[in-house]
């Protein structure tokens, strides 16, 4: 068993005895909000119970925050259960993915034996996605990826270009999978969804988490929303009816009732995005014009061992297909741990 | 979306606005122990966290509890997931199980195109499998699920059989996978287990859940054990990462803890299911000699409606292939709850 992502405090932790300071994953920097503590702790008295498996109750709840019909929404034990879902519920023979992405998509289309076609985003524009995309979709390809905005690079694609993909997609009869976990630390979220475009696309899926937004990596919590209520059925009995624990409906329930935490972490990476990208700049380090709550940005110099020494984690991208070693993510945190992350670059660097 | 089990305490609060005595579902009666309560809410304030992947201080703990070495141990989202991982990493051809089981595992298989055999279990003999299940491996079975004790039979294969399975099974290359999630319930668990065969036989596989001894099914926590780390590597990859909360994490090593819940629980289903069993046989039913913390039962009259609207949940068995609806499996709970239920079905048949 080997790691493939960022995130491994345990691995610290076991190491140095002390906790690190984490750039690795992208969450809330605001640390889990008190009312999802309080619901979690409150919910532990009742886990002798099963998890309802139709989320009945968190499903009521996110139908009324997104104003969708709660038909439409199935509930993951994080977004990353629900990738792995459409492409064991779909088994797609060829899928269409843009390369640098998170790698989950391609472990899941893989392991299903699915070929798996990557559409390189361009460096030098910034690894933004292009209208060339529309002709990697072929009448051949039965599922597309998308990330937005994308992860690790933190770009978003115009909104043309988006509705043009669902149009194309629709076309070919391919499922278009959406991933807007990040959507939310935007400075405009609403402006980039494609929830409105749900009714009359059965074929788009949107895949959204609890875990950036609520602090709340621990508890696997993210939905899927589809106007096509049979194929979240056949995502339902692809795997355990009993994915999410009562603990994560529990969780959402109270994260949805939090909405000054919400405006507050909104706020926070609104304000700490453009300092972090002008101070990495400031050390010389070319950073890609990100739109969310992490960054991307390339240094000749080896990082996270240096770092790591320095109590910091940060995410080689080293293993993203079109990416290499000289890429780094750092998600944005507090200001006072970013500068904190800044001042141990210099150090390295000088 | 419909329900395929038992335990929808959720809807029947959602109809009558009050939670249910509820007897569909085989967890320890005694409720959540007070340690893994207070080990779910410590662990709330960290879940900003991703899990540990590796899970590797509750592993450590398991090996421990177990005897094994940690890398035989691979954690899961509830037992059910380690099921739908190993349907999906081995994708079988044809796959052999005793009907009537436990219907993940048929359901599992069928989703990876699997051609499931079923075994019957003869009602005449109240369901034990017996030495004409051998003849039923063949050299094209690829996977063979066992539940010991069975579910929902409550019945236990003698051992020498059990041991001629795991030789015959490697004998065919087959995989032979153990549900072992009820066996803490049995009289004397530690002279019903397959683990002392491990060692030797990498094609073994136990699953074991945290699930029904501790009270603990809405946590979602059960392991795979197995000398093969290769084949637990592929079930790891197969799946997200992240399957396992941190919630659950922390409640497994503190439910490790509850040496003393254990005792009681399982001394209260020892003393438990004979007088449930008389007391059912008493008012002319047929009961199945189950070993676990539950009963399968025969009763011409319909009972779920009825006790329903006594404020009791009962497990109908008309949906397990080789049972048909005049078969009902009930969990054995306190004595005043049993006495409950025992009142109510009194009422019905008189």
């Amino acid at each position: 068993m080997h790691l493939v992502h960022g995130g491994d405090w345990a691995g610290y932790e076991a190491e140095y005895g002390r906790s690190p300071l984490d750039f690795s994953a992208n969450v809330s920097p605001l640390g889990v909000p008190t009312g999802v503590q309080a619901a979690i702790a409150g919910a532990s008295a009742a886990v002798d119970r099963y998890p309802d498996p139709l989320c009945r109750a968190l499903r009521t709840a996110i139908a009324e925050a997104e104003n969708l019909p709660p038909e439409w929404i199935l509930c993951g034990n994080g977004a990353a259960d629900l990738i792995w879902r459409l492409a064991a519920a779909k088994c797609p023979q060829e899928a269409l993915l843009p390369v640098p992405s998170f790698a989950e998509y391609e472990a899941a289309l893989r392991s299903v034996g699915c070929q798996v076609t990557h559409h390189a985003l361009s460096e030098q524009n910034d690894f933004l996605l292009d209208d060339s995309f529309l002709e990697s979709i072929t009448p051949k390809t039965q599922m597309v990826f998308l990330c937005e905005p994308n992860n690790p690079t933190g770009r978003t694609t115009p909104m043309p270009l988006l509705q043009a993909i669902v149009h194309r997609c629709r076309e070919v009869g391919a499922i278009l999978v959406v991933d807007e976990c990040f959507g939310d630390f935007l400075d405009k979220p609403a402006a980039h969804t494609l929830i409105p475009l749900l009714e009359g696309n059965p074929h788009l899926v949107i895949l959204k988490a609890f875990t950036k937004l609520y602090a709340m990596a621990g508890v696997r919590l993210g939905y899927a929303l589809c106007a096509d209520s049979r194929l979240l059925g056949k995502l339902y009995r692809t795997g355990s009816p009993w994915s999410v624990s009562s603990l994560a409906q529990a969780a959402g329930c109270a994260a949805l009732q939090e909405k000054v935490y919400v405006q507050r972490v909104r706020a926070l990476i609104q304000v700490q995005r453009p300092l972090m990208s002008k101070g990495l700049q400031a050390l010389g380090l070319r950073v890609v014009p990100g739109e969310a709550n992490y960054l991307l940005f390339q240094c000749a110099v080896p990082l996270v061992a240096p770092l790591r020494e320095r109590g910091i984690l940060l995410r080689s991208c080293g293993n993203y297909p079109g990416l290499d070693d000289t890429w780094y993510r750092t998600a944005v945190r507090t200001e006072s741990e970013n500068c904190c992350l800044l001042a141990a670059l210099g150090e390295i660097l000088r």
